[in-house]
């Protein structure tokens, strides 16, 4: 991979808006910049400090393009670490269109996916999850997501790894050193001081292994089934959940065209609510028609609500409790919630009475009315306490990256051999092997270690423009 | 309508992408923006120089919501005449909506549609038709409309009637001069000068009522019908054209989402091909069920293409003849053109034959070949001809605006008036009310004369943001 060109791309999202911004990074930058620039205050864009906005025309021959604010960032102080232009233009997208071809014409190359963030990797600007947090920044859609990539690219997460790395490494040439002293049996690398390190490092590798339970929840969600009998109220009580924690997103026109219908979050962390269809569970269906497919769903699910009629179990709550008896035994190990939809229609000693009866099933049990919104704020506790979100609100660092758990996975792997080698006694030159792999893998976290398909991978998730 | 507080809004399309930017203008743009921004290096971004970028945190409170870029605008040297602030900040929705909620509790209002532009109007950065450029400009999505709008939004056009209409007005208080010495008979405003200039205002509205024709056609694009029997080799045609004229755009990804299926740039004026189907034109069809429906469509359209099967021309064209005599008939004011496809499997006594015998219609005839892209620029060329793109390649002033259009019909219609007053030597105060109604058309269109009711619909077709 050479990177000494000229990339440009479109940094905005496509279609028309009132501005979109081109982005040129590259040695020729400026110069591409400059021979299409025309602005009666800033003759030479070359010539201008970092940092300055200029107002001119670009220019293609004779035929003016458009009118345009044009960035300068140069050299290192830039997003790349290169000379870097943003073109403000009018955001038709034949205009965009057009000046980009332009500046393809002067010199400049589509840029790849990924590649103005890849440059600032290769350019020392930021370490590589730093990088991966700026794609997980980019699809963050809630609060915890978006928290915890901030926290990603700000470095929380790598400096620890960097700090740890950098005291293994001190060890690590201390250790190389005894190899030079081989015959004369010095120890340098203290070996009491050395056990507490690696300590430290497995203290943090498992904290960090930890928290990728809840890391993957907050990225891709917590998968729920709503399972009930048709007109129970699923739609309801998913209008009543969506309604609220959709209202801030409408204020602003075209942010929620891309949301799931059935996607919502909740404190910060997202749940997928699965549509399930056909379970009818006061009659005896479970050797039904069609409910495989249900039970097929439920299995993916992490949490289960059960949404039951508070009127039908007014008529009858026995048949349904062997239901729920024969749901459990297939589903031991998953959570299962009872939800009583309708209460507003049930008298107070009715309900007393129907709550009795299903308390002995010892499952969660929470009695709303989806129309009315009661009980609403209590089931989405419920949901959440499903979810262990002490990391998030202790502002913990938290690993959602699967490229970064394996990395740390193998790290505390070959750590933990270095500690039975310290224990053991092991030589220096074997010990110093261990350690080598254990510096591998915190390097392949943070970028120190790297290749072109890893970066190659990495950077294809990214969108054209960062 | 009060403009003194600070608006905000997304400026970039909606969607995530590398990118977005947040626009705030208003007397309170910096105030409110320092009030959530941190950065080492700009502490007060009041103190900071205008047209100046600043890298740093926009900041919730404690919380971080992202690395941003903040450019400052101060006072008159905006976009919109106020101080603005433009955030440039990571490109997801979820970060767009934190951060112009944020601004919204510290102070913004949500923009309106156009808004910003309405603000720079208002504050004399343009006149009316300099703003209706710019929607034009982000609308545009061809050669020519793109060419139009850039023309007129540098001021092109109204230069032109700025300059005429400081020359009437000249003139006017001349003559309204002469009312307060009524009694002595004076004639402050030689005549014949007066005449020369209303003769050169009389041209010139000529001229731009004129090119309304042309601006329209580019404003809205060419409406063409191509009729024909089924498996005719419609489709083909259309992919022949399309494919060439395409290529271009498909170079940058999601250009061309929004494009429609049926229309096409040549030479930089739109073409919109109207869907006909069901014609057979070799048997006995203007009695058949169905052609009602393509006869409606051919009435709508602008130029008729009647594309015919070489292959069948062959065996009998005589038949054909009578057909086309009865549309022609029929159509006697629309322009129709004669596509003889599938050239390509006729020999060429066979071609001279056909020719021969269709040249007695007195109709355009083209022969193609759409499968293997014979004739294809013939036929564009053919197309082109319909419009008399003339004033578009001398570069001259194009009217496209509805608005514009009634404004300089008004206009010509009182300075006639004028100058029948001239001839008939009209009294000056007569003359002076005549001289005020062209001035007041005038203003109408470059926005001296102005009330809310026109604003609120100009700016209602703009793009929030803008």
């Amino acid at each position: 991979m050479i990177y000494n060109d000229t990339i440009v791309a479109l940094a905005t999202p496509s279609g028309a808006g009132a501005i979109a911004v081109i982005r040129i990074s590259g040695a020729d930058a400026l110069t591409i910049a400059n021979s299409v620039f025309v602005s009666h205050k800033a003759k030479e864009l070359l010539k201008q400090k970092s940092h300055t906005l200029h107002l001119g025309h670009i220019m293609d021959g004779e035929k003016v393009l458009d009118q345009v604010l044009v960035s300068i960032f140069k050299g290192n102080h830039s997003y790349t670490g290169e000379n870097t232009v943003e073109i403000s233009c009018h955001g038709s997208t034949f205009i965009q269109q057009q000046i980009i071809q332009l500046l393809l014409r002067k010199g400049c190359r589509m840029a790849n996916a990924g590649e103005f963030t890849l440059r600032s990797f290769l350019n020392g600007k930021m370490d590589l999850s730093q990088a991966e947090a700026v794609a997980d920044l980019i699809a963050s859609d809630n609060e915890a997501s978006h928290q915890i990539a901030m926290q990603q690219m700000r470095g929380g997460f790598s400096n620890e790894l960097l700090q740890l790395r950098q005291e293994l490494l001190n060890f690590a040439s201390l250790i190389e050193l005894e190899l030079d002293f081989a015959e004369e049996d010095v120890a340098f690398a203290d070996r009491s001081e050395f056990e507490k390190l690696v300590g430290r490092i497995e203290f943090v590798l498992k904290r960090l292994i930890d928290s990728f339970a809840i890391g993957n929840v907050i990225k891709n969600g917590i998968p729920v089934a709503i399972v009930g009998e048709p007109n129970v109220g699923k739609s309801t009580l998913l209008n009543a959940l969506l309604n609220e924690e959709r209202a801030i997103v409408s204020e602003i026109a075209g942010t929620t065209r891309d949301t799931i219908e059935d996607e919502l979050v909740i404190g910060g962390i997202g749940f997928r609510f699965i549509d399930t269809a056909g379970i009818r569970t006061t009659d005896d269906v479970i050797e039904g028609l069609g409910i495989k497919k249900t039970f097929e769903k439920m299995e993916q699910a992490q949490v289960v609500l059960l949404l039951v009629d508070g009127l039908k179990l007014k008529v009858s709550s026995f048949k349904f409790q062997v239901e729920i008896e024969k749901i459990r035994n297939k589903f031991t190990q998953k959570p299962i919630v009872i939800v009583i939809n309708k209460v507003d229609l049930l008298s107070k000693t009715e309900l007393e009475t129907i709550t009795e009866q299903l308390e002995t099933l010892n499952l969660k049990l929470i009695t709303i009315s989806a129309k009315n919104k009661i009980g609403i704020d209590q089931l989405k506790e419920t949901l959440l306490s499903f979810v262990n979100t002490g990391a998030l609100r202790n502002n913990e660092t938290i690993v959602t990256n699967t490229r970064h758990y394996d990395s740390l996975l193998k790290a505390l792997e070959e750590i933990q051999k270095v500690r039975f080698g310290i224990t053991t006694h092991l030589s220096s030159d074997l010990l110093a092997i261990d350690i080598k792999e254990t510096l591998y893998h915190f390097g392949m976290i943070t970028g120190e270690v790297t290749n072109d398909e890893l970066l190659g991978n990495i950077f294809a998730n990214f969108c054209i423009g960062k």
